[in-house]
This record gives C-alpha cells, structure tokens and sequence, in this order.
C-alpha cells in the first residue's frame, strides 16, 4: 500500500522551499548530461559539475540538460540560483510524490510527468517520477535514476530525424512527454495479456489464487489511473492556456498526447470493468462448484441413509420378530432396498440433479 | 482482452508522423476508387494509382476517393504531400487503434469513426477504423479492408436519389458517418436478441455456462460502449463549432445523426443495467437451488439418523435386555418409528420446508 | 429486451428524409381530427383525408390537428409538403424509436414525447410516442393508436375552462405534454403499490419468484427512466431558449412540467435505489434460512452420529466382549448416552444454536 | 414507499391552477395566526376569516400569517386574488408532493420547504411541505397541520432579541428557513444514534432482523435525502441571483444555511456509505457463522462414519469371520478407533479447524 | 457514528449569532499567546486577559494571537467587538461541526480547517476545529485544545527562518494551513501501514475480526475523507478569487496546498478502491474455505455411506441369508469394500476434489 502513500514524514513541518529528497536513493552520484543542437550543429557531453551548465543558460541554441539522481540536493539548489526557479519548484522536483501537474512561473513552466514500467517477476507497476523544467532556450529534465524511455529522442536529435533539430524547446518537451505516454500503452498491453491469460484460466480451471491475482490486478490498475488520470488535465492545460513558451505549431503535437492520454484512461477504465467482470465471473464458479459438490452429498445421503435404516431394522435382537424367520424374507427385502434405490434415482432424475 | 488494447508496441519511440501501420494487413493489395460526381455528371471508377487521383484535388465538383488496405504507407505518404495533409493525420489514419474524434486542421477536417460488425459464430463485436478527410471539394475515406456498409450511399449517389448529389462534400461525409451509425443500431439489435433469449433461458433452466454468456456480453458491451462514447463529442463539435467546412444547411442533418448516437449510448447503458440485473438473477437462483438441495438432505437426514440410531440400540447384543425377551417390543417399536416420522414431517410442514 | 432495442433494422441504408413507419401497425385506418377554436368560437369534426385540413394553415385561430395512425406514410407526406415541415422532422415522426427531444426548425417546433401506461397483468410500461409540431398557429399531434392521456384537455377546450380558449397554440402544447407528464404520475403510483405489495410479501414470507419479481420491476424502471430522463433537457431548452412561438406567459406553465419531471426522474431513482435494498434484503434472507437449515442437519448428525457409533460397538459380534455379559451394562449405556445427548444439547445452547 | 410516490391521481387531468388539496387533511379547521411588527411594536392575533388579513397587505411594517391547515381551498383563492399571487402558486402549495424549489413571479418569492421529524416508534421520517410566499412587506407560511418547529423563532420576535424585529421579511422568511435546517440536524442526529446502536448490536449479537433494520434506515436515508437535496439549489439560487425582495445583509445569513444544507446532505452521504458498510458486515457475518456451522458438523462426520463404519463390519453375522474368535480382537478394535480417532483430531488441527 | 452527526441539539432554535459552544469541553482554562513580528522585531508572550491584545489591531506589524479553548464565549464576543467580527462568523468559531470553508467579509477571511491526528490504539481519526481570521495586520487562531502542529511554524518565526518573517499576515495564514495539510500526509502514512498489514495477513490467515478491521478502516476514510474534501473547494477559492488580503506572492504557496489537497484526496479515493478490494478478497476467501470444508464432508460421506449399508445388510438376523453360511464370504465381502472404495477415490481424483 506504501506505493500509494509515498512516506513523506520527513518533510512535515519544514518551511517551503527546504529542498528534501522524500525518494530513496536509487543511484550513487549524480549525473549531468547535456544535449544541445540547432539545425545544424550538436554537442553532447556528461558534465562533471553543474557548473559548466551555466553557460547554456543565455546560448541561443535549445540546450536540453538531464539530471539523474536527485539526491544530491546542492545541485539542484545551484540550479535554482544560477536559472531563477522558485523555490517551491524546485521542492517539488526533489519531492518526487507528486501528482502529475503543471506550473507556469512566466519565466519557465514546471511539468512533473510519471515515467512508468511493468516488472514482469512482482507484477508491479513502477513509477519514476520525472521533472521538466522549459526556459526560454533551455529545458532541464530531471529523474530518480539511470535508465529511462528517452533513448529514441536522442536518437533523433543526433541523427536529426524529422522536425527535432529545427524546432525550440516546446517541441523536445512534447518529445519527452510523447515518449512518456507511448510507454503506457507498452504497460497497457502487459496487463492485457495478464488479463487475457487470467481469462483464459478462468474458464479452464480456477484456483484459489485466481482471486488473488485478480486483487493484485485491480489494485495495480488503481495504481496506474492514480498516475494516468491528472496528466489529462496537465496536457488539457497545455492545449488551451497560451504560455508564451509553447508555440502554436507545437500545440498540435500536443493536442495529439491528449488524445492518446484520453485512450490510456478509457482503456483503463475498460479493464477495470472486465477486471469486475472476472471477479464476479469468479465468485460465481466457486458457487457453483459448491453446488455441484452439495448434490453429490445429498444424492449418496439420501438414498443410503433410508437403505441403511431399514438394514438396521433387521438387525435387532428382539426375540419374537416374525419376519427373520419367514424363508423369503431376505430376497423380499432385496426387492424392496432395490425399489427405493430405483425411485430416488428417478425422482433426482426428475429434478434435474443428476 | 486485447481488442481493448491494440498492440502500439511496434510505433513506441518513433519521431511523430511516421507512417506505420499498426492492425494486422487484412487484404492484399490497396485499392483506390474514386466516385467524383455534380448535379449532372457521374464518374465512378478503380485507379491503378493513387497519382491519378491528383488532379481530382482542384476539379470543383464532389471527389469521393475511397482507400482499401492500410498497409501500403507510401500512398498514404504520396497522398499526404499532394493534398496537403499534416503528418499526424497521416500517422492517425494508419494507426487504426484511434478513439472517433474530429480534428480541424483549417484546410480539411480529420475524422475517425469505427464501423462495427456482430460476428455471429463468436458474439464478438468486431470494429475497423474509418477515417474521413475532408477538404474543400474532395473526400477521403480509409478503410481497413474490403467490405463496408457504404453500398446504399454509393447506390444513391447513382441513381441521384434524395438530396445528395446535389450538395458538397461535407453532405456525403454526413451520409457516410449515418451510414455508420445506422450500423450501431443493427448491432445493438442483434445484442437485444442474444439477451432477450438468455433471459428466457435464465428464467427456464439455467445452466453453468449461462453466466459465462453474461460475462461475454458485459464485455461486448463494455467494448460497444468505448467505441461509440467519444462520437458524442466528436459529432457535438461538428454541430456546435462553425467549421467553414460544413454547410448550414448540413447541420441539421448532423444533429441528427448526434440524436441517434445518445440513443445508441442509453441503450447501452439500458442493456448493461438489464445484464447486470441478469446476473443477479442467476446468482440468487444459484444460491435458491442450493437451499432445495440443503433442504432435501437435511430432511432426510433429520428424519432417518434417530431411528436408525433406535434400531442400533436394539441390535447390540448384551445379554441382560429385558426389551428383547418381550412379545410385544418389535410392533412397539414400530409404532415408536412411525410416530418419531410423523412427528418430524409435521415439524417440517410447519416450518414450510415441505 | 425488444422494447430497449426497437427493430430500426428496415431502415438501415435509406436516405434521410425517407418515410418508413417503423413501429407496429397498431390500427387499421389512420383517422384525423381537428379542434380549431378561438375564445367564441370552436370546431371539432373529424376529417376524412388529409387535404381538408389545408385550409387551416392560415386561418388565425388555434387549431389542433390529431392524426392517429402512422402507417399510411402518403397522409404524413402531405403534410410536409402543404405545412412546409423539414423531411427528417417526417422521419422522425413515423420512425417511432426518437428518445425525447425538441428540434427548432424557426417556422415550427418539433417536439417528441413518450406517453407511458401501465398494463396490470404484465407489469411492464408500454410506450407510444406522441410527436407535437408547433407551428404559428396550427399544432400537429401525432400518435401511433387511438386511446390517448388528451380526452380532458379537450374537456377544457369544450367547456372553455381556464385559460386555454385565450391562449395561443403554445399553451395547447403545454397543456398536452402536462397530460402526458402527469400521467407519468399515474403509472409511478402503480409502481409504488407493487413495490410496497413486494417489501410486504418479501417480509412474510418470500419465495422464489420474488426476485424474479424484482428483476422485472428494476427492468422496468430503467425503461421508465430512458423514457423520461431526456424530457429534462426538453423542457429545459423550452423554459431556457426564447423560440418566438413559446409566449412568455407559457413558459412559467412549461417551468412548472420542468418541475414535475424531475420529481418523476428523482421518485424513479428512488424506487430504484430502495428496489436495490429489497433486493440485498431477499438475497440475505435466502442466507439466513440456508443458516437455519444447516443447524439443523448440523445438530442432528452430531448428536445422533455419536450415539449410533456406540450403540453399533455393542452391536459387534465379537465373543470376547466382557461388557456384554455384565448385568448393569445396558442401563449404564444408556446413562452414557443420554448424558451425552444433555451434553451436546448443552454446548449448543451455549453457542445460540437453539 | 408510497411516502416516496404520493397519491396524485385526484389531480390528474385537471387544467393547471385547479386547486385541489392533495395530501391527508390532517386538521379540522384551518387556522389564521398573524404576527405584525416594527422595532417598536408588535400584533400577535388569531384571525377569524382571511379578509381580516386583507389589510395588511400594503400596511408598512412587516407581517406573517401563517395558514394552518390546507384542505379548505377557498382561503387559498381568496389569499390568491388579494395578494396578486399566481395560480399556480396556489396549486403548488395545495398539492403538497412539490419538491423543495424557489419560483420568482417578480411580486413575490414563492419558497417551498419540507419541515421534518422523526417518528421514535415506527423509525420513520416524517415530511410537512412548509410554502413561503414572500412578498414586499407581507410573508405567508403554508402549513399542512398545527405543530410546528417556529416556535423559537415566534419568540424572538416577542422578545425582540437578535436583529429579527430590526429586519425585514427577508429576514423572516431566513429565519423560518433556518429554523427548518437547523431540525434537519435533530433528525440526523437521532438516525446516528440508531445507527451507532445498530453497529454495537452487529458487532456483540447480530439476529435475524438486523438486515431488516439495516434496510429500513437506509430507506429512510433515501427519503431524506430525497427531501433535503433540491434545497441545496433554492438555496444557492437564493444567495446568487439577487431578487429584489432579498436584502443584501441577510444574504450572508442564507449563505450560513446554505453552508448547513451542504453539511446535512454530506452526513447523509457519509451515513449511507456506513450503513452499506454495516450491510456489508452483516452479511459476512453470517458467512462466517455458516461457515463455523458446516465445520462442526464436517468434524463429527468425519470422525464417527468410519469409525462407525468398523463398527458395523463386526456386527456382521457371517459364520466364517475368524477375527470374532480371537481373544483380543475387542481391545485391539479399540485401539484401532481410538487412533484413528487421533489422527483425524490432529489432522484438523493441522488445518486449523479446530 | 456521533463522529458523523454532532450533537447541534443545543443550538436549535437560537437567533443567529449567539454563541453557544457545541463540542465538549476539553481544557480547564483558555489560554491566549501571541507572537508580534516584523523583519526586525519578535514579541512572543502568553495573555492573561483578552483585553491586552486591543493594541495589537492598529499596530503595523503582522500579530498572531493564538486562543485554546473555546468554552470561555465571553472572550470570543470581547474579539468580535474589538476587531468587528461578524457574529456569525463568532457562532461558526465556538459551533465546532463545521465544514471547512472560507468566508469573505471584506474586513477579513474567515477560514475554518480541520486538524487531523490518528489515535493508535482505537485506530480512529479525530478532527479538532481551526478557525483562522485573518485581518489587515493580525490572525486570530482559534482551537478546542492545546497541542497543535504549529510548533514548526512558531520555530520558524522565531528563527527568522525562510521568508516568513519578511512577509505579512496572509503567509502566515498560508503556513498555518500547510502545517495543517502536512499532517494529513502522516494520517495518511499510518492509514496505508495499517491497511498494509491487513492485506499481508489476508493472505496468510484471514480470521473472523478481519471483516471487522476492513470495517472500521472504511468508515474512518469516509470520515477522513469528509474532513478533506471540503478544503479542496476553499483553496480554490483562495487561489482564483483575488481577496486583498492575500498577496499575489502568497497565491503561489496556495496552490501548492492545493495541489497537495487534491492528492491526500485522491490517495483517499485510492486507498477506499483497495479496500473494497480486500473486502471482496476476504468474502471469496470465506467462500473458498466453505468449499474445502463441504468437500472434506462430501468426500468422507459418500465413501463410507454405502460402505456401511453393506456392512449393515450382513448384520441383519433373517434367518435364511445363504451369504452367511458360505466361505469365502467374508473375505469377498472386503474385496467389494476395498474396489468400492478404491472407484470412489479415483472418481473424485477425476472431479479434481482431491
């Protein structure tokens, strides 16, 4: 449950503005690497300090600076100084339980993304949370850790594919954001195929952990709308609100995430009610097999418990019982146990039970 | 599970506007045929390439271009230069996992719909994506493949029945959407059957597979429901906002077409409340059945454990029983039986378990 | 579920503005009859074909046209040809499957209404629709049958009670759609009775049809609410838009069926809601016997299981069994097993078994 | 549930304005109280008949006269000629099935409140319609029977404590209203109480009327919040729009009931949600019993069947069954049962059952 | 359930603006502390009387004066007097079952949050009333007892640390709110812990007080969630409706705290979701387990039922059984026992029950 309730007891009471890592640590020291290009020249170099990203900040090419690893709060602060980031921005970028959003300072925009992956052994959905920060020519993208879905962008910067290289910053932004959003449905299809095999199990042969898995699934799936659903109203945002930062050509591009936003939260929401479906589907197997299990007692109950009782009947020792000694006593009362045997199978055949 | 959630997997990380056609190839080879009409003339015909259509673009009369097969990007591409498209819409039209929406890109309109058939052998509701483009004096539609419901529109267009040949582009862009959403209510009337007639079955003689049938049609349901939802918006834009592109004089028409798909969307949502209120019913006759059969075993348990204990006791073979030296003891016994029976019955009938 | 999905299937693939009547033939020759009146003077006859009524277009006073029957689709024509009526308003008017709904098409309002009665020995809700056309000083209504909810406005138009002799065609089709409404009142009442007859019935004594009864009646309320649900917004634009042929002297009566609609859409909801808890109720009550049942069997075996296997001991034949022989044996027996048989019942008292 | 459909079929048919009083005439004879008063004096009289009222209908200060009593429709009409009220007003505070609502006629505000209260003995929430006409210097209070909650407000007046005797009808009417909402919370609070005992009496010693009660509360929260809901727009309708007759300085004041509207049908909906919670609970309470019910009797089935089993093998009379002629076949059966009799004890241990 | 309904039976009937406190009495004596402070200056002492924190409304710098305690009425009308507060405003401070909300009377804003703290051993969430009044040059906050979360907010003051010395009174408000914000984070954390260890021993051993735990933890989000939501819509209000008395610089901060507002209740909505989910999970698991045990059941009565039916038949006394008198019948007879025996196992292996 601790997923949902990032801890953020360390930061409770601290004046806004304290710059608190409230994540783990996930990586040892932090790294800098900066990309920056116009049409037609491009640098790419990891920086040992921040330092010597100061210089970018007036340089007219888009400069896109990435930090991994958030630990190092010094950093982050000497960003704030040297760039002019409110304090609270920077906060939040170090606070990495946010909620999707964006805000706009004029002078930069803040968006916080969730950059999320399916771990295939637990089941989970992980969450990275990444920060983007859009100056006028720069944009500062920072994350929890090494590794990320960005790979294609940088490809595409280097090889210069497509409108990347012509166009400012906005457009890396989409870029990054875009690259974001399609690996949610890269999510998406893992939990469909989950969902598909559960199905397919379910009708096969349910096992008592068959629920469970449906439990686990619903709650991941609690888990990624948490994550999911505010981005709509962040690229909502984008779309109408004219930022001076976001040009018009690159709000297309932007409506375009939208939509696909909007899928991601349909297509959970589809899930969620087949999820309800299964579950349903579930409790009602169990039911049933119940009912099945209590036929097959009460049909064996009740046609040996009368049989059984008037075998009883003839062995007791009262003297002075007529029928033991008549000679076809025993054949007669074969005959009998034979009938009633025969009318309880017809009658549970008239009912349909067997 | 995964019509709900179309595999993108192959387009994650590609720069925007890329073509890739991501639905299975479903024909062979695309064909183009182009129906370009006035109040007087009528050209229908196939084109062996799409560069004959070319001068179509700038002939005044209505030029209908009808696309089969998806999986031929270069068309797509060649369309996209000579008409004038922006990449996006060409990435959309090939990327068939798009929910219905409306773009307005000032020189055309972009808009995806979904055609809907009802397999029969599978009660699975199939969907292929149709998107429309339409310009000033032409109108694209793509399709998937071969085989759609636009044989009565085409039929009209030749015989100049009705109003449509007499007006523009956007008119036969209505017909083709109503065409389309006449097809919802075929859907939704074969779905009527199939529950209508797994109601009278739940109402007979449910079986154990009844709720597995009302599982299938909750996810029909739920997928019928996320194809059709967003063309509310998408046909409220139309009638709402003053594209240049739509005639006033077409509008009407398009609020009409709106009218019928808030009716498809109650019924939807009518048919679902009626299934889940189906499943509730056969949960509480599933659990009806098992209190039958509890009660059948209970009653004859309750009523032959004490007298098959009674016989017991007089089978045991101590030596010292006075009871079974008696002449009378066994017709006693009986009597003793016979009453302990009615007694039991009586109880029964009074707690109107019989 | 055939009453949900109304039969649209000849339709499919026309042109708009074709006329197919699309509901049940539910009478055998369409008749029309005409009300025109003013404060002095009233006519009222009934007219053999539809081209009498032309001369009534133009003449100052109100008059009421009533058609009822749809099928003969020539008279509906005519209509729209002399009356100057928009052919998908013809459409809609013989295509009885329209939800509620209000088209203003500036010369004439049209309006769609569902007029709702309540069949005893069914249960179920029928629906015919009403269709009025507004015009400046004529009003069409038309209705699938004869037999209709009017017969006391045209009381008021005889005797001249009220304002409707004063008042325009406007306050005519006030006063027709307040009969309609407030016959949902009517039909509402008698669903009430059921559902209170169902909770009495349900707290005697239920037995298995009870659920079926309330599956039939939550049935039938979510088709009462897709009945009268989209009136809301009919009304609202009525109170709301100023079309000039609604007097704003109406409009404070139109407010006032405003009102009751949404007292009729909140009791639906309500009933729906308490429907919902009768059912909880039953579905526990079923377990609340199976509970009892189960104690039942469950005391009997345990206490009698125990005393068979003692007295089946003594029933061995085995010729080393000193208790056999001893004198006292089978009194004391019988003190064991009666202390037991106390023993048991004890424990079950204890647990509030009894 | 006819509290939740209230007999309107008398009214049905009739022209709007037709005063007919549709409610259970709940006293003898209407009553006329009028309470007149300025800072400086004060009338307090039972009136005779309403022309005495008559008067004061352009007199300065501020009067209310109250109607006890709404079955004598006459004084309704006489009221309605001399105060220039709507008829429809009229109707509406003779049919007492209205909704909570706000109507402006410009002259007058027409207010209409249901005062409620909680019957101990049947648990049912009982509903008056209180109608407010508010005019310039005039307000009338509609009441269906003696017996009211206005008391408190009666003797502010008298004593001329707060600002009551300083203001003006709006003020009055505030009041009135207030004193309605504040019993609201009365009511709330003792459902809390039954609800709070409810939950004490599930958590000690649920029984078989416990659902019964559950869903007899949540019936009555579905009545009250059928009741209290609509006042939740009069009263935003109130403090938003400014109707002449409302004074800015008492607007504060209905934002203060406006603030308790929303905090009674919050509770409402909390209450709800505990009472499905509650629901909940008891029926997996019953589970459970059922539950440790099927164990015991599975634990002595499964011991003593097969022990009882052995048993009946030695009671068989074959002549050739050697063990019955062994000396210590009898002690070693029974050790033979005692340890199988431990295996099974230890077996249900093992899976906790015991 | 008090919790949810407060007793307000005291205030019923009151003429506004008196003042009655409704909560219980937590603290013997009111205690009033103020901190005085400009960028330079701090005076931070305790008040013996009311009286001296008069001077505190004129002088320039920003004063916040701090009241435990709110049974002392007196010392609230001395407030309102003095700093012309408006009586209602007084009534919401000692009437403690407010919602939160702001109030915007010109002079001042009145704000009433909520302060949260999680009880561990009951496991209940209390709420204690803040009230906060934030005037030109001072901020009243009022509380029902001592111990809060502003320690951190008065060290801060005190140690001149961040901005808040070099701001005015509007901050200190925004920093009072935060701290308050803050700790819901903290119930929150405790929350997710303890529905944490629920889930783990779900899945391990599920016992009868589960239900009861997943009960209680529901109704404490229903009632954390009714203290939070509320604050939504004043932060909102406080962010876009431009009071004087908040400066644009503080604004920013405010929607910090909204946006944290917006994810404690979406966490809530989060965290009910999971818990239904453990509901569901812990019902089926009952259901689960009824299935083992019922099958234990069938699979020991149907073997040996019909097993000693046999034995019974050779225990009979007929006189003329040939069986009896043979051989090798006893040995064939435990051939047939151990083959029916041996069908029966495999039978059930087949059904998959063992």
């Amino acid at each position: 449950m601790l997923r949902f309730v990032k801890r953020t007891s360390k930061k409770v009471g601290l004046s806004p503005g304290m710059l608190v890592h409230t994540g783990e640590q996930k990586m040892e020291k932090t790294t800098i690497s900066i990309i920056a290009y116009d049409p037609e020249n491009l640098t790419e170099k990891e920086l040992p300090s921040i330092e010597e990203a100061y210089p970018y900040r007036d340089a007219p090419p888009v400069t896109w600076i990435n930090i991994n690893g958030l630990h190092d709060v010094e950093i982050i602060e000497k960003i704030g100084q040297h760039f002019n980031i409110h304090p609270l921005t920077l906060e939040d970028v170090v606070h990495t339980a946010q909620r999707p959003k964006v805000d706009d300072f004029e002078n930069y925009l803040y968006v916080v993304l969730k950059m999320l992956s399916f771990e295939e052994q637990t089941g989970h959905i992980l969450s990275e949370q990444i920060s983007l920060i859009l100056g006028d020519n720069f944009l500062f993208s920072f994350q929890e850790q090494k590794g990320d879905v960005f790979e294609t962008v940088r490809q595409r910067i280097r090889l210069a594919k497509g409108r990347i290289r012509r166009s400012g910053g906005d457009y890396l932004a989409y870029a990054l954001t875009d690259a974001v959003v399609d690996h949610y449905f890269v999510v998406l299809e893992k939990m469909g195929e989950k969902i598909e095999r559960l199905e397919e199990e379910l009708l096969k042969e349910p096992s008592a952990t068959t629920l469970e898995t449906i439990h686990g699934l619903k709650r991941e799936m609690i888990y990624f709308r948490k994550q999911v659903w505010p981005l709509r109203e962040v690229l909502n945002w984008l779309v109408k609100d004219q930022s001076s930062l976001i040009k018009e050509t690159t709000q297309v591009f932007l409506r375009d995430i939208y939509d696909h936003t909007i899928q991601v939260v349909d297509t959970i929401e589809s899930l969620r009610d087949v999820l309800s479906g299964l579950q349903d589907l579930y409790l009602s197997t169990i039911s049933n097999r119940m009912n099945e299990v209590m036929k097959v007692l009460t049909i064996m109950a009740t046609i040996f418990i009368p049989l059984t009782f008037i075998a009883g009947i003839y062995g007791m020792n009262f003297e002075f019982m007529p029928e033991l000694k008549w000679k076809w006593s025993y054949p007669l009362l074969w005959l009998v146990l034979v009938s009633i045997f025969g009318c309880m199978l017809l009658w549970f055949k008239r009912k349909k039970w067997l």
